[in-house]
């Protein structure tokens, strides 16, 4: 059984604590918050502190903070012969700095802290500096998820890029959509299902296969007419997404 | 009982011609395809023509067929008293010719032929010229589908645009993650789980909510590092997004 430790007590920190003290192999022994308020409501069912002078042992440190504090976060880590991992998209497995055995624990999925979230069918790509620490991470992964993936830091740097295409700007279409339903009066909801269609689908066939609409078809009557509707800020995005799907159909 | 003629035989056509002949509550008289041998599938279970001399007498007609035929098309009809509807989402329901009663039947949502699809939790828009028409498209419509609304022409066309948002440009942004993860030989499989998780949170939070990313935090450490390893084509697409994200939220 793995022991572990979560340092940080953001959306992510606590989705991953409340799982970890689920799981039956997995060994939750400390949890830090440099704000402890924020970790209280872990009182009577895991030692918290705000000292990390008072860490204890474990075989997994879990580093869940903002990206750009990681690198001097780790410094103050003197965990020598221990695995301590960030959970970072973006961030190189060696911009951990300190005398330990680093490596990147690093779920990809979008964290809501109100939402619940079952980390079951959420992907881990994790990474170790030195094969013998891989195994042990593999197993705290493999304990939570279905579907662990090795991946190195510049893999996961574009799995990251990719992201923000397929998540934050994915997530702005839907915003405009409804902008667009607000401004003419018709009830967003109507769309929710096509919403959810189009995102099953590109489980079936590749999203390259199952390009429609009037781009696709270049359908520059249709394109025209739509344009005409759209506000300058709705047409600069409408335009560019247009473009780039005529060069790659036509 | 409600008795329906359909004109098609594309991708929607066929799947309405499934559905209806399935549903106990709708009597499907007759298909017509003017290539006949594209709904000779449907021989021994409803009767079908590729004349329309010869179209039998029923209490709506469901036309299918592609928008920039629709007008032409319509105006063969000699159906005196009886309600014929077309399918589109951007053609407005004048645009029908022809001595008849006019109407609208748009189900939103994305159809491939290969793909089954439920009908049950699509939405379908409709709308009739004439008041007395309405009852019965809303019985036919409620027929197959627990989420019908009364939508005029000029909030369908909205609905439409919007829906290029939604699915077409959105599609586009899969593609681009998919291609992104080609080029850098990581399977795109790992991205699923966020897109559907991405595509989910729209229907329990505003989408203008639950955005997050580089661009809503106005990171421009981040943003500028995602540019430099972008090709020009999703270089542009991403800037436009980032500054359009900026601007909403800053």
């Amino acid at each position: 059984m793995n022991s572990v430790i979560i340092l940080g007590s953001g959306n992510l920190a606590t989705h991953l604590t409340k799982t970890f003290i689920k799981c039956k192999t997995i060994d939750l022994i400390q949890v830090y918050s440099r704000n402890l308020e924020n970790i209280t409501y872990l009182n009577g069912k895991v030692n918290i502190t705000d000292d990390l002078q008072l860490l204890k042992e474990a075989d997994i440190y879990v580093i869940a903070i903002s990206d750009n504090a990681i690198s001097n976060f780790s410094k103050n880590l003197s965990l020598k012969g221990k695995l301590v991992v960030h959970t970072s998209g973006s961030v190189h497995v060696n911009d951990l700095k300190g005398n330990f055995e680093k490596g990147v624990f690093y779920p990809l999925q979008t964290f809501t802290k109100e939402k619940k979230v079952k980390f079951k069918n959420i992907p881990i790509c994790i990474e170790t500096e030195s094969n013998d620490q891989l195994e042990k991470l593999e197993k705290l992964a493999s304990s939570i998820s279905k579907n662990v993936y090795i991946i190195d830091s510049k893999q996961r740097e574009k799995l990251h890029l990719s992201a923000v295409f397929i998540n934050n700007f994915t997530n702005h279409l839907y915003s405009i959509a409804e902008e667009i339903c607000k401004e003419n009066k018709v009830p967003f909801e109507i769309l929710l299902p096509l919403i959810k269609e189009t995102a099953k689908k590109v489980s079936v066939m590749s999203p390259s296969e199952s390009q429609t609409g009037p781009a696709k078809r270049n359908d520059t009557k249709t394109i025209e007419h739509q344009l005409e509707q759209l506000s300058d800020n709705q047409k600069y995005i409408y335009t560019i997404l247009t473009k780039s799907i005529i060069k790659t159909y036509n």
